[in-house]
């Protein structure tokens, strides 16, 4: 067993609170500090909170921050920040601007000389690894990636834009038929609707009209004009009863050929109980290497592309190549 | 595009067949010369075939050589040798000897100053990727590997050393039934004969016993006495028509736990129409990986547990990050 990893976490949200329960699964690591904008005293954790603002006392008795923010105001500003104090990991997902988030981290993180791991989780995450293996292995071939079943935030957060609309919840549902295709070896070309159906669960507000609901939703350009979707009405009860759990998943299936024609089909899936609770397991391992990186005198940005999976790992190499090759 | 990498093959059965044909799937590769040790006159192939005595003058003309030996008696001479000579790959697949094997080639690549990326393929390979990556981000729960259906080499020999047979072919054929037990999150026990079927292709000699053989071929200890295995006897005509291409396949599933219990599945899959192209893609695009951990300077025996994902693809990093994460 190598040194016990000190870890913080950032921000007590569901993502949060999922690494603060993988830390407990992982006996090479240890909660140091939760730090969070709320009062501290405030929020009943099993473990210390503390506030953000006396996070810098923290230099040196944390080995890896991770941070649970979201990606849209949250980690744009405390990434950079942060990664100018403590070795750091974060789930940041806004596809479009990793490169800039990058850049921005690589430049404060080496001057800093600290290791931070961007854009970790599933997807960003072990769903673009699986796409880079597979294009990689199977450079003749086309790459498929299916989402859910599972809720779609910016999806949910639409519906409840809608006038009339008091609650709501969406599920991307991946079309079973679609999948079928694509792991057949045919590689179909799929529009939009063939891939995935939206599922929508609306609570209404006290007189609001059901039809007019339903068709501002179905109609939504971006959102779900271009699919399939299907609005369910329900009580505010059900759904609290109903839809709490946040399970989520999805395929990469990469399908190509070689040699003469022979058809090859990688695939990678994912079907997850939680969402928040898998996505900080993925974190927590991804603290495990940027540790390991900063004990070798590493520094700079990296992502999950850098990383050996060897390094995620509790065990040593000839422990690795013994059980697990 | 980076420099071209130049490749050399030593073997040229299935596998470096395969490896021929997946370099010309890659524009950033080149193939230099396949070594064998036949008469070199006597191959038909493409490209230009050499003596492998003549290999230590194509010093400085390969970048990278892809060993396409087998493990039992091919590699753990030829593997040593030539890890003197070039940076070198192979698929050196016979579990219980790795840590040896590693240990061997690290010292003779070290001493030259040479890369050599050992046991790549998908068994060990991607499969031993999939096995560490789960265990690492679920550390509560099993892992369950299922292979096939795909001809297993070790069965069929087993088969054609039975008195009476001609010829045979043997398939290991995953139970459908454990794998949707598996992937349902239940974490079963499953013995040997719940998780795999095997079934024989035999050709009987004139005047054998047809029960007899069957009876011999079930009862075989460590091949088919802890399975149901199924005997069919065909006409050599039938075996050469229908038996011909090499398919294969498998899951690698991690069943786990999070938070209050909830249940995480992560699956890696293969359906391969050709087992030894597939081999070689995975061969190919470690070579890459070597050429580039040589260009870095790096030395020494590695594994695919010490080979970041990004070294596999031809794109830059940050080609990568915009396109792929």
């Amino acid at each position: 067993m190598t040194n016990i990893i000190k870890v913080g976490i950032v921000g007590y949200g569901n993502l949060g609170r999922g690494v603060e329960s993988a830390i407990r699964q992982n006996q090479d690591m240890e909660l140091v500090a939760i730090f969070t904008r709320r009062n501290p005293e405030s929020v009943t954790a099993g473990t210390r909170m503390v506030a953000i603002s006396e996070i810098e006392s923290y230099k040196g008795k944390i080995d890896v921050l991770i941070l649970c923010g979201g990606s849209a105001t949250d980690l744009p500003v405390q990434g950079p920040e942060l990664a100018k104090l403590f070795h750091t990991v974060d789930s940041f997902d806004t596809h479009a601007r990793i490169p800039e988030y990058f850049a921005q981290i690589d430049e404060v993180a080496t001057a800093a000389g600290n290791i931070s791991v961007i854009s970790t989780g599933w997807d960003p995450g072990l769903f673009s690894l699986s796409r880079l293996l597979g294009e990689a292995i199977l450079p003749e071939g086309n790459e498929y990636t299916f989402w859910g079943k599972g809720v779609s935030q910016g999806h949910s957060d639409a519906i409840r834009r809608v006038q009339g609309v008091k609650n709501g919840i969406q599920y991307t549902i991946p079309r079973e038929e679609a999948v079928d295709l694509v792991r057949s070896g045919s590689n179909p070309e799929l529009t939009t609707r063939q891939k995935h159906l939206r599922e929508c669960y609306v609570v209404l507000e006290d007189g609001a009209n059901r039809e007019a609901v339903a068709e501002e939703i179905r109609n939504m350009p971006n959102y779900f004009a271009d699919y399939d979707t299907v609005v369910n009405f329900i009580s505010e009860d059900t759904l609290r009863a109903e839809h709490g759990t946040m399970p989520h998943g999805g395929n990469v299936i990469r399908s190509g050929i070689t040699g003469t024609g022979n058809k090859q089909i990688v695939e990678f899936s994912l079907k997850l109980g939680s969402n928040p609770e898998f996505t900080a397991s993925v974190l927590v391992a991804y603290a495990r290497a940027a540790y390991r990186l900063a004990q070798a005198g590493q520094q700079g940005a990296r992502t999950v592309f850098d990383i050996p999976f060897g390094l995620l790992s509790p065990k040593s190499p000839e422990e690795l190549r013994k059980a697990l090759l």
